[in-house]
């Protein structure tokens, strides 16, 4: 029995673009990543969906990413140190401020697509993030990757580390996730999810799903269920309930 | 004899592209008018700015615009209620990040452009810029035109209100500024330009320098000289010294 | 019995983000408003839709847009006549590259939204749409408003005009379209909105449906249906055959 | 005794932001390769460079770039192969739009910063980019480096190639640029450039130099003055005198 985090990614439309199902899926999701304009979600989608997750006690999570709206973030950018570092403090400030407006505050911060990819091993990017996290304020924690060199980073620099996993996207023998350009990289059976989402408690803090696919606050709420049901406590990593 | 503030436009850059000696004109105003992404600065600029501002015990201010680079924020745009709020939210709050990253905080807010101009008059726009500042951090004091629109707002939610004269702009008849496009809208003798400084203390609470045209430092410089001449003190209409 | 065109809005999407369902429309217009990036439309997306209205035989338009992707070109920027001339231009040479390298070429021009209304009225910006229409190709055809200024500008410099009529929005009594912010605005029963497309054929050389609603593709068919039923014929406004 | 091309960089300005003294330029260059907006390049500003081109006989060549304002282009993005050929595409549609407004035509395309680089060994890249190219039109050259993979490419495709030396950048003893970042990357005295200009007639087709330099116009006349003086006359590698 254990107590663990659900995390999704949410506000990633984009003005007359919408993507996911920001409000459903805030009914079922503990911790949300949300985009912090970068890579997606325009200043009114992101100050919609903080005072939604305040409302609900959901933990906010910037979810910072390369400045790449025509490739949703998913393309690695060979960015320098000072323009990473000030790309982030800049994201994390904007999603601070809506965060405030809305009542609440920005718990922790996750790297989006190509940014958390590449934080995984390469070093400049990784002390970026971290750099950037620790001097906006040194109180958000970093969620990403076990063993990453972003979360070895984040801890050398006195940063709290969050772990997670991933319930719907394959992992190979090397216990990596299966690339996203093949076929077979995303989970979609339900029972399958759950599954996977099941072998990963314990061994993780958080579970990540992804929000932006058809019926995915439905899948969700049925990782919810069989967690619940086989007796484990879902809540936030970060205590939303007091101010800082 | 009184006190008297300084403001100039700084951070106006935009990666390759630098506009202003933001260096040499942090020298010598008191507050900084920093840009902050939407009509130019990017976070790299911004970042600089913001910590050179600290050092120097520069007031900073959020000089929030349009989101229209190629037009510099200097084109009105027919922006609704709820996006204008959220796009002033996410840009105060986006300096306010890099602020902080800085050692330092904002203090101010100061519409740009095309919005300084629209919020005297427009109502709905003038309603969103001073709702997003109240939302964002009601600390924040509102920099603008005496008897705008958004001073007016922004007394009746309870900002506090500081007006700006412009050292540099041509005054019409009816103490309006002369247009921009008209080739007389600029002064540009020192004379002229320290003359009308000296006849705006009192006034006004602020006085304005433009910080992109050549020599901007050089002219800043001639206006302290003879403000202090004339005994005025110097010094930011908001008190950079204490924390927040 | 009148030969009539049908036109809808495609290529709207923007790289992560789909909007309408481009590839179910082209099977059923006769000419396709192809955006052109500056409101909506990544190249990839209109690379597809350009090739793809080459295999059907689909008339390709170059809807031009203000440069405001946050907003969707639904916001009047009040931009100068340089600056716009020089932005359609832009968008239309753009638009027909890839109209070229998907074997066809751009046949019409039409703008898109806030700059659709903005030239009905606005002498300025009509007159830098139709002077960048000539500069770039003046064998284009202009469609729009029937009595706008755009049409008539474009008359005087002696390009083609097409009108149009709107199929599913609904017609004040002044014979102007019901604003877009009141709820009646578009027309969604079929019945409706076939009944006005056939009252429109005579009146105007086109008729525009929507293609970003749900069962967009679905009701431009039953139009379609109505019409040849009628007795007319659906061909677009121009000759997509020949090579220019 | 030699025919050779003098090319730089041009319309590199963004909106309020200038670079270079593209007028300077245009009087001392034979080919001018213009930015077409993705790293830089407003459409305004590309739109009085090409017609000056026109006016003084310079060729124009479609200087196409990773979309990138912050980064200046300078930055490698791992774009995917229908994403780059397309941006390429529209790029090279705009220029082409541009110019012909303007009353000329683009005769050829070069890469622009870190994908110049990049289309040198990077397969995938550099073939997306000849592609775009026969696309759009077949008749277009493609400036590059001697030996790059971007060049062997677009001979393969059939396509014109030319090649380039750099008169202000240092090579290393393996035949490449110094590496940018170092701080003797560039060649600063006119008597060194003026040397290697010389030194590279014969194994080059054109000769680049940089335009966003202090006094680059002023370098670039002390080379065309060394090289007429040596008996080689300057033309551009492309006829611009007849229509296509």
């Amino acid at each position: 029995m254990a107590a663990i985090d659900l995390n999704c990614d949410l506000g990633e439309g984009f003005g007359r673009w919408a993507l996911g199902d920001d409000e459903a899926l805030l009914d079922v999701v503990t911790s949300a990543n949300v985009a912090c304009g970068f890579h997606a979600g325009d200043p009114t989608t992101l100050a919609r969906v903080c005072a939604g997750a305040v409302e609900r006690g959901v933990s906010i999570g910037a979810q910072v990413g390369y400045r790449d709206l025509p490739g949703f973030g998913r393309r690695f950018i060979d960015i320098g140190y000072d323009d990473l570092r000030a790309d982030v403090i800049y994201q994390i400030g904007a999603l601070q401020g809506l965060s405030r407006a809305g009542g609440g505050r920005v718990d922790y911060v996750k790297p989006h697509g190509a940014l958390y990819h590449a934080t995984t091993t390469h070093e400049r990017q990784a002390a970026a993030v971290v750099d950037a996290v620790r001097a906006v304020d040194p109180d958000l924690a970093v969620l990403g990757w076990p063993g990453s060199l972003l979360l070895q980073a984040a801890a050398s620099a006195g940063l709290r580390c969050v772990t997670e996993g991933f319930a719907d996207r394959r992992y190979g023998d090397d216990g990596r996730l299966v690339d996203r350009s093949r076929p077979d990289a995303l989970l979609t059976d339900p029972a399958e999810v759950t599954a996977q989402a099941l072998s990963l408690v314990g061994s993780v803090d958080s579970l990540c799903l992804h929000g932006d696919t058809d019926g995915a606050a439905a899948l969700v709420l049925a990782v919810r269920a069989a967690l619940t049901g086989a007796g484990h406590t879902l809540q936030p990593f970060c205590d939303t309930g007091s101010g800082r």
